[in-house]
């Protein structure tokens, strides 16, 4: 049968693997596909590079913008990452009437909406498997395996490079900056980390899923996003003994508020019971848990970056295409599952209505009162206390740790809580306020 | 738009979670599947329950060959169960131009090749997403998230009766008939649990997997099917200082054997080191590990029976089969990805064949030379010894329990060497022989 003709984007990292590794799998692939699948051309500034990878058995050229405008290619695969470019390319391919295949979570967070209305108005897919934990088929998961539910909330360990640093510090009890370091020098963190460790990564691909799971459109600037870089090393301690492993979390659930139906967005370091699955989930793998009403949780655990994994996402998204390139567009499966009119019905919920428990360590000064004084101002916020400990002041130390776990609360009731604990004069720093999830 | 019509052949637990959980989700799956599905007619031989859950909401009868010769039906969900009249009727739903959703692994794995045969002819699609670990979407991440990858092997716990009771073992020291009489007391095991407990559950599903993965027909009765009824406790206790959790496993691996492919098919009680997620997976919980050449280990965990997890594999069955209904045939998924020609090429090995390593268990005289003449034994078989603990004997004792655990060998050595430790005089009972799997 006649092969369809793929565009590839970028030959780096993820270009090369998914170069390879169709060409090593390609009759296995073939006969998923139904019919033969060839990258007829790559575009990439490193024509060298370009070269060398495709050694003759593709196209090379130095011009993305004239590949995405061949009329001999079906499929466009973005691999160049970044919103620049990338969108111009990818808003091209679909003008032009290619399927787009992309590992791009920035653009569709940022730019999603726009580009999967253009799709939809032209009659083409744009895939993006690749773009959320990596190999992980965690898009396919939530968009067909559970079709049936109404998903509740989805938690992921979707950011390798911060799983790994949080992985190292509890196992060795190091600082951030100590870890972050030895990340750059193993390739597990770039040399501007920025993204990763700040949690925008993360937020990228949260926002992705939230649009999956529940039918509203991509809302990148309304996630809260906390990284992990002003985490201390004593609090991953204080959580160990509690019973908790912290996390870097992304969190996206549907709740009522005030009668209305409204999502939370959000990515935090986040304490979760060291008995559940995902708190064992250590290195740089990704693993991202999903709540359904009918199933309820369903874990999904692998590799989220790296050449391989990535391509693989990339060509089980290909192999998607190639099958429904000739169905009636309205027989695919929808981009997103999109609900119109869900937007009004369902907005982004502010962080300060977020539901959730809170781990809060305190520095006070060792003197009778203090308790009594801190917990009087929990209770007026109505928030209770579900645990605490209190280290033993060492030998001649006038200050110790107080920390508590709370039961479930709102977060402007933690704020104002914490506002008026800092202002007690018996409290010598800020409070550090680390959120929780049972996640079962 | 006109709404898809189900015919529902059996409204026990399964059919009734499938009636209700597609009525309280209606507008979310409609959206997803494109059209409505509605279950327009029930067929069971208790009409009474049939017309308490259907409550005047489809027709009942307890005609079931009827209702697959209705004409008004479009896909007929099979959940009777067993080999006999479920056989007979998905056969005649085919025939008739049916499509067909069932969660019968037992039909599948013994008669799949038969039924995909005649649905192939017909063009009618077969989808069993139900069939293999509940509510876990892992025919469709295996089938449709994976396809860039040549699969290695899978490795999963498929069945959670028999978790369950492994997990009691542990965590209670108790024998095997005791968790079985409080599995059977809190619902987890059946009143005849012999299908579970021996292991032959998991096969049918291992089975189904292996086909998926290989694109090799079904070959249940080349398995080899060992369960958990004879399993003691001190094993489990000794894996445990080890470093291993015992689970039932379902493995199948492709494997080279005299240069020429050939497929591993087993169901045993295994040892995995502790530190793989997948043995920390407790209690009647499902979990399936595939090994991709491209993305490496993903790994699927939840619920793997149950009403409305198995109801949630087999709505999105349904609206798979709703999306594709109206699409050419060649371009839908295939249901096995079965590569013509596969049999002859890649056959299941025979147990003797399988590699893998072992744990054993002597219980020896406590006197000089047992040691040495047993490590000979097993030296000129070509086993190598990679750990071993020697029980101390208790006050006034005169044996102990020797424990091993080898290096990767043959399972004809290992029996050959057993045979010849066990005609030693100072080797006073059966030695106990367990399989171990790294799986990372």
């Amino acid at each position: 049968m006649k092969p369809i003709n793929v565009g590839l984007l970028g030959i780096g990292t993820v270009g090369g693997g998914t170069f390879s590794v169709l060409s090593r799998n390609e009759a296995e692939i073939t006969r998923r596909a139904g019919r033969p699948i060839r990258i007829t051309k790559v575009a990439d500034k490193n024509l060298e590079l370009a070269r060398q990878v495709t050694a003759g058995r593709a196209e090379v050229t130095d011009d993305a913008f004239a590949l995405v405008a061949d009329p001999d290619i079906d499929i466009v695969v973005e691999l160049i990452g970044g919103y620049g470019v990338a969108r111009e390319l990818v808003m091209q391919a679909i003008a032009n009437g290619k399927h787009v295949v992309t590992a791009n979570k920035a653009l569709l967070a940022v730019h999603g909406n726009e580009i999967f209305s253009a799709a939809h108005e032209k009659g083409v897919m744009v895939a993006f498997e690749a773009a959320v934990a990596g190999g992980i088929p965690i898009v396919k998961a939530v968009r067909e395996g559970l079709t049936a539910n109404r998903i509740q909330w989805i938690a992921g360990i979707i950011n390798g490079t911060t799983n790994f640093i949080l992985s190292e510090m509890r196992d060795k009890g190091l600082s951030f900056d100590v870890v972050l370091k030895e990340a750059q020098r193993l390739g597990y963190a770039e040399a501007d980390p920025t993204f990763d460790i700040e949690g925008v990564d993360a937020a990228h691909k949260i926002t992705i899923l939230s649009a999956l799971a529940f039918g509203i459109p991509m809302q990148f600037d309304k996630a809260h996003i906390e990284g992990i870089s002003q985490l201390d090393p004593d609090d991953i301690k204080y959580a160990e003994q509690l019973g908790y492993r912290i996390k870097l979390l992304g969190i996206t659930r549907r709740r009522q508020m005030n009668g209305k139906a409204g999502v939370e967005l959000r990515v935090h370091p986040t304490l979760i019971p060291t008995r559940r699955l995902i708190a064992n989930v250590e290195g740089a793998m990704n693993a991202v848990l999903v709540q359904g009403d009918a199933v309820g949780a369903t874990l999904y655990y692998g590799k989220g970056a790296g050449a391989e994994p990535t391509a693989s996402a990339v060509i089980a998204d290909l192999v998607d295409v190639t099958r429904m390139h000739t169905a009636d567009p309205e027989h695919r499966v929808p981009h997103l599952a999109f609900q119109p009119g869900a937007v009004e019905d369902t907005p982004i919920l502010p962080l300060a209505e977020v539901e959730t428990s809170y781990y809060l360590r305190l520095r006070v000064e060792d003197k009778p009162g203090v308790l009594a004084d801190i917990t009087r101002i929990l209770a007026d916020q109505e928030i209770s206390i579900d645990a605490m400990i209190q280290r033993e002041p060492e030998e001649g130390e006038s200050q110790t740790d107080i920390i508590m776990l709370t039961h479930l609360t709102h977060e402007k009731n933690v704020d104002a809580a914490i506002a008026k604990i800092e202002a007690l004069p018996v409290v010598k720093k800020q409070v550090i306020r680390l959120r929780m999830e049972e996640l079962g």
